[in-house]
């Protein structure tokens, strides 16, 4: 786990230890200095990813052999025994984010600090940008379920955290099995063109066979996936196989909209009016918006999904702000840092709609500001090494429900816009 | 490893347990319909690493338990003594592809066959994608070196890979250390921000003691990074640290066009003649053909690489297309399948230049064409389960170079195009 790293955070710290620095004390904040081009909100994710990875980040012989090609006596002795036991504090997962929003400080000695920086910006930069896509998909749903089944179209263990963060974002559930073992999200399952195409003889397809085999083994509640060879001729072979107590069709391709009425149509002409209708093929929100007026019943989605749909990556960053109590900051065109230990509240009106960010140097609390509720964001997560926080992924999944309430209207528009508040940066004092 | 997977292939397994059909021979054959928007060509990877995973590829009893909740037993039988036993060919890793290239085919019974399609997608569509990204850089780059840093924009494991990835098409190395102790990746690392704000003090920032502590820890040949605060008081300081024999800078901020030039200039009349300077930030391909008449010695790399350029993922699919010796297609409209077990040649001049991808039924070869010459593409990579090529990493890398060789000259453009050669599909003779 700790070699998840880049190399020059252990060569930093071998120089630091040579020179003493190492045992300074820091702050590290991971933020995204902007959204991603478009967006009106992010959505945390990977908090309970990052602070459950604490523990297992130690570095064994092995690895520890490897890095003997490089790094000297001292540093290795000092990875030897290495443990966090700084303190986290962070926003809760799950809540959103805005630019400037610092959504992780780490505290610690520069040395049990530094050697995180990759680790932390792995777990969040990927796992945000899935939820921040996940969270516009299900507010383009509007209440109908939504299951992530995009686990082919990224790296193996990426999509059991898609997965995760999709479920955390309000998905329904996954086709990943890792994702149920490992994060206890609700697997859920259709049916493939394999399966009808394997019930071709000789003779040629036999898309009933298909079905009837798939209800004997499955059931009558089962999706049956109508769109192998002709929508009509699956529908009425998926009711003639199962009756109208068919559990769903599902149809993966052509014109969606137009399909799904006329399967809807076809269904409740056999009887089968109770039996629901799952749409999948390349959707994304702006898709899935599209087909608000149509009689979907679940969108299955895949690509966009894990792809953070067009922002695969949140651009979050993991930066030293203080050192030994002094504020610190680069100074390099574009990519400015806000020296100094901050903190954020999150003004709302008293109906609960958000109305700006504050990022604050830590301890001075803004002003209250006429009727404005200011509520502080970041919680404890890791005191001396040990997480403090109970981190509930059905928590951080009511947390982004509510996010997604308190935005104000043009912020759940799916459209290119400006942050659907703005993130005001309360500079220090100069003493 | 096997939970890596969706859950209707094993609800799928349980319905062809079920009806006698799991044991069909079947072809399933994994391509992507078209080469990502705008791209003249893709790169083949995840090869060794999806023949590595089959080995590992079992239900252990953990995993069984978990499946019981849905499973039958004579499913739960199967999958405690699945080992994958059947015949995999394939285009060697580093190869060329192209739409509709059969990158991979896997023979054996639907059970063993079906049950591989999503660890093998996730492989080859993050794989592909991420070295596809890669060689245009590397062709962009013109030959000079290219380091991989963008860990920190990817999920953890999917960084592992993407250095890898990035390697095999003409990276010169990564940031990323556990690349190196998996894959053997060369690693390389320069310095970050945060080392040289470590040495603030009350009395402000001293970027030269930074550098100093660098230099003296790391040796003269350390690359020291001069844009923390203002880049040419950083490149006097750098100079001053370690004397004209310093190994590098590198300059990660600004308009990186004027600077290197401006910096090349400082360097040279500080003596510095010998000093590499390495660039980053945000570079991707265009960048990197922007800055090729600039005294640029490296770049790094991060975002764009981890992210395909724009194009996270390969779009590859896994789909059966023969049954017991019967083509089998579907008919979906705009995803049409081919039926029938294939196999490709590329046809090229004498010169070398590639002109054609002829994709045609197995064991039909097409007829030589005047002088064109025609090379088949699959190898064998598994009979009866067990590996049987030889996947070295160097070898593909040195196929990623042959194979841009190969190109027709408007094939290595950066802009949006059609593919650099056409793939042709011949049909099946329908008896």
């Amino acid at each position: 786990m700790a070699l998840l790293t880049d190399k020059y955070e252990l060569t930093m710290l071998a120089a630091a230890l040579h020179d003493g620095t190492a045992d300074r004390r820091t702050t590290f904040e991971l933020f995204a200095r902007r959204l991603p081009e478009g967006r009106r909100y992010g959505v945390v994710a990977g908090t309970a990813r990052f602070v459950e990875s604490l523990p297992q980040f130690t570095f064994d012989d092995d690895a520890l052999g490897m890095l003997a090609e490089f790094l000297d006596q001292a540093t290795l002795a000092y990875l030897a025994s290495y443990r966090f036991g700084g303190d986290v504090d962070g926003y809760p997962e799950g809540e959103l984010y805005f630019a400037g929003s610092p959504v992780l400080s780490v505290h610690g000695t520069f040395a049990e600090c530094v050697i995180l920086e990759t680790l932390a910006l792995s777990i969040f930069n990927h796992d945000s940008a899935i939820a921040s896509a996940a969270a516009r998909m299900v507010s383009a749903a509007e209440g109908r379920p939504l299951i992530e089944m995009g686990s082919r179209r990224t790296h193996e263990q990426a999509a059991v955290a898609s997965a995760r963060a999709a479920y955390l974002a309000g998905f329904t559930g996954t086709s990943n099995l890792a994702a149920q073992r490992r994060y206890g999200v609700p697997t859920m399952g259709t049916s493939a063109h394999a399966f009808t195409l394997l019930h071709t003889t000789e003779d040629g397809p036999d898309e009933l066979a298909a079905f009837r085999s798939q209800v004997a083994a499955l059931g009558v509640g089962t999706t049956l996936l109508v769109d192998t060879y002709d929508i009509t001729a699956g529908v009425a072979n998926a009711v003639a196989a199962a009756g109208p107590d068919l559990g769903a069709v599902r149809i993966d391709s052509g014109d969606l909209g137009v399909l799904v009425r006329q399967v809807r149509a076809q269904l409740d002409g056999l009887g089968a009016t109770g039996t629901k209708i799952v749409v999948s093929s390349d959707l994304d929100e702006f898709a899935i918006a599209a087909l608000r007026a149509e009689p979907v019943d679940s969108f299955g989605v895949g690509t966009s999904l894990v792809t953070g749909s067009g922002a695969p990556t949140a651009g979050m960053v993991y930066k030293l702000v203080e050192v030994d109590g002094v504020p610190v900051e680069k100074r390099s065109s574009h990519k400015e840092s806000h020296g100094g230990r901050k903190q954020a509240h999150r003004l709302a009106k008293p109906s609960g709609t958000i109305v700006e960010e504050v990022v604050h140097p830590a301890g001075e609390r803004p002003a209250a500001e006429g009727d404005l509720v200011a509520r502080p964001l970041a919680v404890p997560l890791v005191r001396s090494g040990k997480p403090v926080a109970d981190l509930v992924l059905a928590d951080a999944r009511e947390r982004v429900g509510a996010g997604l309430h308190s935005l104000p209207w043009h912020g759940l528009k799916l459209s290119r816009g400006e942050p659907a508040i703005p993130t005001r940066m309360v500079p220090l004092r100069r003493g």
